[in-house]
């Protein structure tokens, strides 16, 4: 490259100084080039009704609350004790790594989801993305180690494992759910070629993208399976609270040996803009000279080197909206959980009124039925791509995500991911009108005669 | 190990479930477990005088300045036309990746400090600890890299680094501060041996852990230098502000040629428990296929995967306060600038005191002269490790941090940095005088009988 002298007269920089391909390979990951377009489209046609984003509603937040939840951490603090100069520290000054809510979130825990862990096994994260990133940090160790995750997967994670250099093997999913006898067969084929499949990630509920929901003997059974193949168990936990009707046992609450690592977020119920997510890794840890910690310890340490500590007033906001419902978050969710519930019913009703069960079978087109959380993945008979995406957003006004982003291997070309999460019923009723009338156009044109008059 | 059947009852849960050599090495690093002893130390002996954290003053510390700055902010987006909407909006949900008060600390970045960058070029990151790991995973792409810093260095960056596998190459770091001459020799050794030196990292002003500033002189001929051998500068800057007086010149502001990143946080001035940091890096990156992007984009691309972006609480908090000041982090400053000024010669004074220059070369100690800042460094003719340490807490009341764990390639045995920012001057001259009593019993012990009459 060219030698600019300090001092020249406005040495115009060089275009060249860095080239991407110098740079680390998960900037390169053409995932994120399609984040990229997908934002680029929902801003080029602002009038478009989008079920791409993956944000809860926020008709129920009230930008008091923010205020009141803080103030109520604070007079927690002070009536258990604190002086107001330390109440001013735990606000205002470096936290323990770990975080300082542990306990009211371990309290929450036990609350809400019957999950009865030490606050030592606890930490608290920058979000759930940060916990996924540092649990991926802690445990993986050698070049060996593989991380499992279903296909299609929550981009999150393997976008983590991409930033950390992971191996990846993907377990393809049912399309009623997770599939535990292709995960048992994705283990033995990585093994015998000399691997160690170190954890599997999962989504148990309402998981994103596929909006399934993992049934109960296959929790069991995915237990039993980690216990038998000796691997981890990453369960990600965010959309719990985000449907009508109580969740089914989240893997933790059913682990007895310590197979699970829970990851939790408040992202998608109570405050996204406060960042704050957890996890639990109560799993013992042997060094050579016989000394035993936590998992948690570990990614604490790792912890260190990223973020420091969670901001101390998103835990007080976080921590004080907790308290004034005698931690459970729950009961923060009755309002939304009917709400996303309402909406994805609205969402299943429409689809079956514009696309009548002979019509759909005609097209080859279908979708599953979740009875609440943000998604739900639609199939088609057409390529649902980047290019198919911005005719629908130009031509119909309305905007989804092609499912191909959330297969890491490659595929999911014919499957197209809604999220109904953001989105009033009005919108939801006339977007999906719009989305029906752009299948069905699509499929006509796709199709060959033959298929056609079938 | 053992295989447990879920089901059978109370399966204790085995204590070999996970082996710490089989985790990534990064939680093995020894500077960890110095730094837990540290704390222990610390826990152990609560009346001892503590000149070991290196964290802000907190008298100057106001609680309920968190809810001006806040509503601050809140009204700063009201009074430009965000509807009450936009505005819950913009604290409670998910923000933009890259930060939304990049705007506000661009002006900061002018008003203060003369640095004119779009705010395109700026990420706000979770402290500078986020924006270190984030800088570090985009430029460090290939096994060849090498990342250089100094010798002692803040042990920030060299985890970031571990946990990212990257190759250091430390440079020593001359009595009197930063030497370009040992830089420029090490980046030779390491091209000669087909490595590429990709970027320097460096605290200009007042650094952690020496306590040096970086003198004009050396500013420039360390820009030189980066031109000269194509590398980048890392230039972390958390210790401006914190010293009366105006500081030198930032090398960004010198930069002409985007030779140097720049690395910010308001955590040692405004806000510690915000953990709002940033990156400015508006270097050119060219694509294959000829497309442009800047750094800042590149490594906001990363920060999706490590926290996806940084609390909107966090960020309309920290924006408010600098609204508050026309951008001037600088005017937030005035008074704890002048107590570290005065902590730091306060300091001096009573080892002056203390320590005559008799008795002071008689001894073989010494110190170097900051005009503010945090730290300080002392030289001492003994093993100033973990185990003196130990003892210095419990038979002299005194705490401070062994230099070694700042020298992430060996070395430091016989300094001690000493942090004056937390301090009161009544516990800084007894603290002082503590320590004096230490240094100098065992300075008489660790010399031989003929070194003693000397």
């Amino acid at each position: 490259m060219s030698v600019q002298r300090l001092g020249t007269s406005d040495p115009a920089p060089s275009s060249t100084l860095l080239h991407k391909r110098d740079l680390h390979s998960s900037v390169s990951d053409p995932v994120l080039d399609s984040m990229t377009f997908l934002n680029e489209i929902t801003h080029r046609y602002p009038g478009a009704i989008s079920f791409a984003p993956g944000r809860p509603y926020d008709g129920f937040f009230d930008t008091e609350q923010v205020f009141t939840w803080l103030r109520g951490y604070l007079d927690h603090l002070a009536a258990a004790g604190r002086t107001p100069d330390e109440v001013r520290t735990a606000v205002f000054q470096y936290g323990a790594t770990a975080g300082q809510i542990r306990p009211v979130v371990a309290d929450s825990l036990l609350a809400d989801e019957g999950i009865d862990v030490p606050a030592e096994s606890v930490v608290i994260t920058v979000g759930a993305q940060e916990a996924m990133l540092l649990t991926l940090r802690a445990l993986f160790g050698g070049p060996d180690d593989v991380l499992l995750v279903p296909d299609p997967c929550y981009s999150g994670i393997t976008g983590a494992a991409r930033l950390l250099d992971l191996t990846l093997a993907t377990v393809a999913e049912a399309d009623d759910g997770f599939d535990c006898a292709a995960l048992e067969a994705v283990i033995l084929r990585e093994k015998a070629a000399s691997r160690r499949p170190r954890a599997c990630y999962v989504i148990p509920d309402h998981s994103n993208p596929s909006g399934n929901t993992m049934g109960m003997a296959s929790r069991l059974e995915l237990l039993e399976l980690a216990e038998r193949h000796d691997i981890l168990l990453l369960e990600d936990s965010p959309y719990r609270w985000v449907s009508p009707g109580p969740p089914l046992p989240t893997l933790k609450s059913l682990d007895r040996s310590h197979r699970v690592v829970h990851i939790g977020s408040y992202a998608k119920t109570l405050f996204p803009g406060a960042r704050v997510g957890f996890v639990v890794a109560d799993q013992p840890v042997t060094d050579d000279r016989g000394r035993t910690s936590l998992l948690a310890d570990e990614i604490t340490r790792i912890k260190g080197m990223v973020t420091v500590n969670t901001p101390s007033l998103s835990q007080a906001v976080v921590a004080g909206a907790l308290l004034a419902t005698g931690g459970r978050l729950s009961a923060h969710n009755t309002r939304p959980a009917a709400r996303y519930g309402a909406a994805m019913r609205a969402t299943l009703h429409a689809l079956d009124a514009n696309l009548p069960p002979r019509e759909r079978a005609e097209l080859g087109v279908g979708w599953n039925r979740p009875d609440g959380g943000f998604f739900l993945t639609v199939r088609v008979p057409f390529r649902a791509d980047t290019a198919s995406l911005a005719h629908c957003a130009e031509e119909y006004g309305v905007i989804w995500t092609p499912m191909s982003f959330f297969h890491p291997g490659g595929g999911g070309h014919h499957a197209l991911r809604l999220s109904t999460s953001f989105l009033t019923d009005a919108e939801i009723e006339e977007g999906v009108s719009r989305l029906t009338r752009f299948i069905r156009a699509r499929s006509d044109t796709t199709r060959s005669p033959e298929e056609q008059h079938v």
